[in-house]
């Protein structure tokens, strides 16, 4: 990259991480699977159409799984993928900066 | 923080990062002060008012500063402050993430 160019790869993953409630998803998923309403919860501004117009995004990306377990009532849970997990790290500095530098 | 609750420090985070292009401008300003024009050749999806709006917005968050040199033409540079310069780790990850799993 010369300094004049930014690099595809680094624009790719803004493309994900820079869309309204995206970094809070993945942060909520972190800890393990979790159901619509766990993160629908966790993120109180945002709409449940949202939530799910995201959900589907972060499946296209690959960043999560969905998986259906067909009990009765079927039971729904969103799962980060590898690549997914793979972001906390990103996360983690996101925490950091947060802390030293939001008042 | 319980696992039902994200951190308020990471959600203000996220406000500004999780806009489109803010990631990509802060990154573009990581290795000095730079025109308007600079960043707007840097990232050719951005329009030119979109990057105007950015800018104020990232000024009013005190992420970077406006300089105004009194020549003629009149010279203005932007650049990050120490709590913008704070941002690079993060970016640090982000580009190694989408080297890592951006094909």
């Amino acid at each position: 990259m010369t300094d004049h160019q930014l690099c595809p790869k680094f624009e790719a993953a803004f493309e994900i991480l820079g869309k309204r409630w995206t970094g809070l998803i993945i942060k909520s998923l972190l800890p393990g699977p979790r159901r619509f309403k766990d993160i629908s919860e966790m993120i109180p501004g945002m709409s449940d159409r949202m939530l799910a117009e995201r959900f589907k995004e972060l499946e296209a990306c690959g960043l999560i799984h969905r998986h259906v377990y067909p009990e009765t009532p079927v039971r729904i849970e969103y799962e980060l993928t590898e690549k997914g997990k793979a972001l906390e790290p990103v996360m983690k500095e996101v925490q950091n900066w947060g802390e030293s530098w939001v008042n």
